[in-house]
């Protein structure tokens, strides 16, 4: 029962969007290892937390709407579950 | 005055930090290449996120520590002012 | 086709809860009063905002699982979104 | 050492804006009492959240600016310690 991204075309937009945070974060190396200002980096550690965030969300969206909702019976509730696990865990990070 | 990394050697310590963290962002890309499931990938979202936070934490100590205590006068209000954006930006991302 | 609380016995244990919070809102209110020390009264501060949390998280569970799982076609895609909206915001603040 | 809030004038600030986020929980106790809206709820507990998060900004703004940049030697070691717990509870609550 599991999605396949492939299927709703939104694989490669996610995988874009990983490139673009490895990129930030290969930034950030740089920026300690130039010994650029902190608060600078600060704003910028800021600015891909941010962006995994966003990730999460759209991620979290397509598997309430792909998994959670056509799921049945016992297999839902299990799904559930999960579901206000990892929002919880999101959340509090 | 602004402070530098290798003086207090956490420098490198960040730099390890930064490409461990760069390593999961690309554990990540290879998750949803190869479709894996949804949950697991945004536990490992919430990781990445967690790792930054404290990235962020330990910067930021640090700036307070070498930049804001040592500045004077109108340059301390300033950093002072800085640094509590740069706070607001942590607690809000 | 929105639930009531009641149904499934949980109104009581909300309304419980936030009988507290108001409490603890009080109790900081006493604290800024009596200028207790700004690093307790930010602790207590912290302790309000996860009750608060815990709170919106029990919500969700119940609405997802009463509201946006039993809904129906173009309702329930109003429903997701809904939801993922709310998710957002909790997740950014 | 430890700072006086009428001293600065902002008691009066922060004790009403309690208040204010007493009376907004309050409004919750009500809204969940009378079985409004879910998400109607979850919004209004975002922004009593928010309401907290900025008054725990304000509070650390003068914390830093009256007793941690004001301290000297160790004690002031100790502050930066004590303010820096309080960082990462209010980032990661």
């Amino acid at each position: 029962m599991e999605h396949s991204y492939v299927a709703h075309g939104t694989k490669d937009k996610h995988l874009q969007r990983l490139k673009r945070i490895e990129g930030q974060v290969r930034g950030l190396h740089r920026m300690v290892d130039e010994e650029q200002y902190c608060i600078d980096i600060l704003t910028q550690v800021s600015a891909v937390t941010r962006a995994l965030q966003s990730l999460s969300l759209a991620l979290l969206d397509e598997h309430m709407e792909h998994c959670v909702v056509q799921a049945v019976g016992d297999e839902q509730q299990a799904k559930l579950k999960e579901a206000s696990a990892a929002i919880a865990r999101l959340v509090k990070s």
